[in-house]
């Protein structure tokens, strides 16, 4: 580069005052009044200079590209490729008397492989946030590590309301779990679990052929981490079967196909008045950020894509409803945040339906119910071909199952565990979940026995103010949920010492430990504290990962797990609220707790980069970068695939 | 910019000997031996050149970015649309009583919709490569134009191969219909055209609704371009129904999930060692350029992808098969190309079968006839859960109709056209075919009573050699193929004159005619013929429009269709043979019919360069070198979704 520099200043014409110095060769940057031809040449330079730099750049590039890709395209041909007999002819086993899964096929195909074949076996149900926060923290060699799922790929599923009209791709917000677990040497199998025999600790796992036809086998298990998500929640409100749900990409692809059939339908022009206004009326059910989403990026669907390729009329006639059963959208925001939203639908004409409930959904209304001023129930409904279900969670089927198999598991929407994310009721250190599936027990009086137990010293089966200061730091170390509510010790234990005897009696003792415990909400279902659970566990069997390996080998793996408590490696599960954000059109919302931040364009693109941080992979990352920017300059793509 | 080029070598220390220079300002590009320190700067002063520039436009991007945002994300609303009553509610009509699109919903919308509304209808039927073609060259204002197509989209159909492992995402390979007639201000009707009714000028379209109810309505036309493709030929092969085909993106994807199927049940340690290699048995029916490099890319994905993430008994597993009726693969390339293709493919341990008869396909076999060197026939039988089949083109259910419904349509496959594209049999100047669904007539014989009252002037029922010549100018003329088999004119003529008499009789002139169409082959069903003929057609209606238009309105459209002629208008369609091309894996072949080229990397650039300059949009074009450029950084996409 250099002498393309030194070329130009030689070429001076002698009549400048530049060329008349010392060293007309280093006139380069003249500061002082130069003549209008020198700062030509200057500009001259530098457009030089930038031109020679992106060709190099370029070439460079090319020849990179060309030599990696000449890597990339190997002629790697395999050799056989040892396995073990166990693998290709499975023994049967269990109480179905099902294939058990001994050895994976690709147990024996190096050392490593083998090496890895002989450590306890830690399996994982479920591809989300939970499963990926686990895996994100274990090392290679820790355990042999299965992910059961019946998705062969994890979900970014923030961002599934972008993708039902084509902002973002769904093929963006997808990751294989195989390119996860390569880093873990783990093991994949396609097929959803169904059951569980946890005396054999074998998981029922179905497995579907391409034909549809079903075949179960048991995959054992040292460790088992449950993180199958939920299903939403009926409510009890009939007619659910004409609803979409947000949870899944499926339903992703579901939900921009029909988007797409509807206008295509209202574009017909014997489509009548009626039939066009019901295909292009989209009902959210449910005011969370899910539902608030979904509703902004549709109407930025029309405003910026159907607004310029399709009839007009069919942008005239679109109509957005938003039914939520609270006085407020996105209640669970702050209140500044709630008004900044419904205001900015309000704008954009989106039908907000506040303090509704739904009555019934056909396959062409939803029908609500609200509350007039003198408290009358009164009825409507909406003439519909699109209806977002997105209201609270329910357990599916195997999550269920398990919760049936265990005794004191009471919760109605998910498997409950103790802090240390371990499921309540099966063998220690066995079991665990974590995300939606799972939610941690916030009743304290539980414990009753064990913390008098500790505390009491004097035995005298009464709770002096000494010993209840004791107690509260023993349920903040078992419950760290409860630390907010254990703010006011002596108030709380005046309050409660109802005789005012200076001690509390087991009664009154019972009576404050309940009130405390029903004052515990527990954690929402997002993917925060899925993914905060999963790295806690990952990182904890991590740690105990070389306790169960250092016992002698005949003992270990099996009879390991369990000996090494959890207790000794990790304290229990401490959720950090890092705050909450949502997308509104055009707009975002961010609430930290104390502080909240609403705004429009600059706040989209913060709203983005929380997002695109998050992402568990450069590529992803780098193809929903793309994706905004094809957005951007080529608007949405309009096909219906 | 320049200032802060400025302050550095006001800071130059006053040691070096720049500094001592008269003026140490301008001495940043030293040429004659310059100090160690002096080149140590002048590297600084590059990296900082270099940083700051990086800087700047990144900056200047992020800011545009912002800025053009603000402008995609507008706050237009919609005021009331204008709207013809006939749109609103179709009155029925033709023989089945249906409504009738006299006007489209957005026939009112404005000025210009108003305008086009009283133009000649030109309807297309279909997306492919021939409609885009016409599309391509109208220009707005020429006609009012509907484009009838079940699917929303145009499809880079030479591409399928690599979607179907994600080579390349479906996405990036369909444009959709809306933004390619916004340009023309066209409509767009998601149908299947189903049936025609020439004399009223009807077009019968079937839709659908999100419930799948069909409902059928006439579409009105002046003009009807038929470019609805093929289906493949089945050969009279039972079990078609087992096998995939290649043509659309719903057959890429339905061909990608099953790949992603049979792989993820391949590493399921419950597979036995059979159903394992019936798994990975891939049999591609059929030594096209299709078929040639759907085995290439499947190839592909094993080397560079399986192998990485699957078990490696997976990969050890996989087998291709490649069943070709033929003696060789591309057996309409060049041998040299056939050869280089087939070594290429001996190499990768592909199984070429040639020579070979499908017999049958079963949904787990594949079954094939060879002749033995004794000329017996021999059965094989290869177990299989893929088989694509990708072996000619066969008519559709609305080419069959439209077929059927015209007398002197006899050709098998497809719709005979004249040579200037017009259906055979049908009235004048109303319908066109272009594309796989249509053929142009090779039959000279069919002319021949025109050609001898053109070419006997002397009208004594004889040909002599001037009057010969004349006739060969005028077949030249009207069948353009012919022209290849027209060239040594009185050679052809004395060899079929059998008396002898310096003329020919009728009889005689019957048999030559017929021996010249018989050596004309038909053109073959690629895209590039089909784009060909529709570039050609769009050109051609193009410069009829303003002749139809300067009618009187009350004659004008319909009447005035036809009475312009095409042949005033333009000659007949000639097409110009650009070469073949094809994908074999880790390298590409091209055939320019004088000289071909083969080759490994480069060539598989060259490859790429001419499919990405081909494509009809500049957001597929972009899209397509991402998927490229992602693929040779992170791999193919392994998840099924």
């Amino acid at each position: 580069m250099l002498s393309t520099f030194r070329r130009v200043p030689r070429a001076a014409p002698p009549s400048t005052p530049l060329a008349r110095s010392a060293r007309p060769r280093r006139a380069f940057f003249a500061t002082t009044s130069p003549s209008p031809l020198s700062r030509t040449r200057k500009l001259a330079r530098i457009t030089a200079l930038t031109c020679l730099s992106t060709i190099v750049g370029t070439c460079t590039l090319v020849v990179g590209i060309l030599v990696h890709d000449a890597f990339t395209y190997n002629n790697k041909h395999i050799d056989r490729v040892p396995i073990n007999p166990l693998a290709l002819s499975p023994e049967r086993g269990g109480p179905k008397n099902l294939p058990v899964v001994r050895s994976q096929v690709d147990d024996e195909e190096d050392e490593e492989a083998k090496r890895l074949a002989e450590k306890p076996k830690l399996v994982i149900v479920g591809g989300g946030w939970g499963a990926m926060g686990v895996l994100q923290n274990l090392h290679p060699g820790d355990y042999h590590i299965t992910v059961v799922s019946t998705e062969t790929f994890t979900t970014f599923t923030p961002l599934l309301p972008s993708a039902i009209v084509g902002t973002v791709q769904v093929r963006s917000l997808v990751e294989p779990i195989r390119k996860i677990i390569a880093r873990l040497r783990g093991h994949f199998v396609s097929g959803k679990a169904v059951d569980i025999v946890m005396s054999d600790r074998l998981l029922e796992v179905e497995t579907t052929s391409t034909t549809g036809k079903k075949a179960n086998i048991y995959v054992p298990y040292d460790k088992l981490i449950i993180a199958v998500g939920s299903s939403s929640s009926t409510h009890g409100v009939p007619g659910l079967e004409n609803c979409f749900q947000l949870k899944t990409i499926g339903d992703a692809q579901a939900i921009r196909r029909r988007i797409m059939d509807n206008f295509e339908a209202a574009s017909l022009p014997t489509t009548s008045v009626e039939e066009r206004k019901r295909l292009l009326s989209f009902v959210i059910c449910g005011g969370g950020p899910t539902g608030v989403e979904t509703a902004a990026e549709i109407y930025d669907f029309c405003q910026e894509d159907i607004m310029n390729y399709f009839p007009k009329i069919v942008r005239e006639e679109v109509s957005i409803h938003v039914i939520q059963s609270r006085e407020h959208i996105l209640n669970t925001y702050s209140e500044a945040i709630s008004k900044f939203a419904e205001e900015k639908f309000s704008r954009d004409k989106v039908d907000l339906v506040t303090s509704a409930r739904v009555a019934a959904v056909t396959p062409d209304h939803v029908i609500y119910t609200t509350h007039s001023a003198d408290g009358k129930i009164e009825q409507h409904s909406i003439p519909t071909n699109f209806v977002l279900w997105s209201t609270g969670i329910a357990m599916n089927p195997f999550t269920k199952r398990v919760s049936s198999l265990l005794p004191n598991q009471a919760h109605k929407r998910a498997i409950e565990t103790d802090a240390h994310l371990r499921v309540k009721g099966a063998p220690l250190g066995e079991l665990y979940a974590v995300g939606d599936c799972a939610t941690i027990e916030t009743s304290i009086v539980s414990h009753l026995m064990d913390l008098v137990e500790e505390a009491d010293q004097d035995k005298n089966e009464k709770i002096d103010f000494g010993e209840w200061q004791h107690m509260v730091k023993r349920i903040k170390a078992r419950i760290p949920m409860a630390e907010d509510h254990l703010v006011e010790v002596k108030q709380l234990f005046q309050m409660y010492d109802t005789d005012a005897d200076d001690s509390l009696s087991l009664n009154e003792l019972v009576k404050l430990l309940e009130e405390i415990g029903n004052r515990i909400t527990s954690l929402p279902a997002t993917a925060q504290v899925a993914s905060q659970q999963g790295k806690y566990l990952g990182t904890k069997l991590h740690k105990l990962a070389p306790q169960i390996a250092i016992l002698p080998p005949a003992e270990a793996p099996a009879a390991a797990i369990g000996v090494v408590s959890d207790e000794s490696i990790a304290g229990p599960f401490r959720y950090l609220h890092l705050g909450s954000l949502a997308y509104i059109g055009n707009a975002a919302v961010f609430d930290f707790g104390k502080y909240s931040l609403m705004g429009g364009l600059i706040a989209m693109y913060a709203w983005r980069s929380i997002y695109w941080n998050e992402q568990v992979s450069a590529r992803t990352r780098a193809l929903l970068m793309i994706d905004w920017i094809i957005r951007g300059i080529w608007g949405r793509d309009l096909s219906r695939l």
